[in-house]
């Protein structure tokens, strides 16, 4: 599946291209854009010894820059600037240190300026990580 | 003042230890430990191309690594292990993609099985980046 | 459905008790207990006039008040004494001003001294009214 | 000082009057206007016993409510409609069940749509209760 075609509509096909290009610290952390649509993202990241903190366990920045990747892609998907205003994560359990994780943003509502997004951080066994809210700010100007 | 010696009480100097040696993720982004004493930890970061998102403005993960490292600190420092539950970031303003930012960490209370930490991230010209709570799982064993 | 029985499992009838004789605060506001399971709370509030704000929109705090009902109502489930660590409240629609509310609050993880639950607050059309996330901590006492 | 006359600089006395006179929420809990100014707002509380939980503890919603009271008056001082986006409440101590409670309000950032601002609740000891963090959203249309 890690190695499978991203799921990209037409529509979005420009901003898939613009993430994957531009988001150099997403692609140092190995992280996968699995899917784009409107107002939907979703990525993965393989776990990687380097991502554990001082008590072994996977680093709440790793799980949360996962998810606010796939957050950025659902709420930049119309090809306007947004940009994140706030987000809360909550940890729901700690995965396995070298765990596949998977990040769905979806969203729960898109107001002319601002929009806002659920996001939850599951393993490979469906295991809920961590789940998020992102609220974000749309700018008027376009960057594709 | 990038280079000076971290301030570390000597209460807290194995708690440092264990923090600088075994924090591979922070390590690799260049997170510096400042300071730690009881319930209070600072930790500045240079910020790097790699930094950058797509819109050319470092990357929220990167603000939020430094300020859970700071978090990490004041909440791991009795030596007692703690571990984050949720952590709420809001986002003021975006620093110069080059900005030297320090994040401080502040304890608001000490329970006995929880603790909540108020974060703040600067940048250089001290303008405020953005701010954060994070609230810590104490456990029973000590990490040191 | 608002005058129908409430749906409540016997493992729960004494905290269902507890919380309908006891929250006075929730009384006052026509708070109604609708169901509620090891882990799970729903609840009911018909919007009134006087719970409207200066802009003649309902009160962000009213729908706080529901949320929080069905947070304790879920939390407290287990008998064990729980109280609120922290919650955050994402508006997502203004209802109606007459508007009956509903809020679920799902249990996310249970620890033995957290939980965390997921509420959301639906109008009468089954829009989404608010999203949050609320963690509690767990006394070792028992209150009933 | 529950009774003095509340400090209003001229600017926003036509904010302070809609305020008093229009939230009948917060008229019905009692909740006084201590404070206002551009970008800053201070109100109080008195506990009463029809305030309280089923475990004898001030409700939650009664803190939010002040609070909640305290980031209107701040985010709609400068005269056009302002709404909350968000907020998140971190509960740190709980007051006497006939405390008096002050919140108070104050601007992190102010950009042409959104407002981010800081609330604390202290009781009379100057306690912390409870901190919070709200996101508001500000419409084009003015309210005076």
């Amino acid at each position: 599946m890690a190695n499978s075609k991203p799921e990209i509509t037409d529509e979005v096909a420009a901003v898939a291209n613009f993430m994957v290009e531009r988001d150099l610290f997403a692609e140092q952390l190995g992280i996968q854009l699995e899917e784009l649509r409107l107002g939907r993202c979703r990525a993965s990241l393989r776990l990687a010894p380097s991502m554990l903190n001082g008590h072994g366990i996977p680093h709440g920045a790793v799980l949360f820059a996962l998810a606010d990747f796939a957050f950025a892609g659902a709420c930049n998907s119309y090809g306007r600037t947004a940009v994140a205003l706030s987000m809360d994560i909550h940890f729901v359990s700690s995965p396995r240190p070298d765990a596949r994780l998977e990040a769905v943003a979806e969203e729960v509502r898109l107001g002319r300026r601002t929009g806002l997004y659920r996001i939850s951080v599951t393993d490979d066994e469906n295991t809920v990580v961590a789940e998020l809210h992102g609220m974000a700010y749309r700018k008027k100007d376009r960057f594709i």
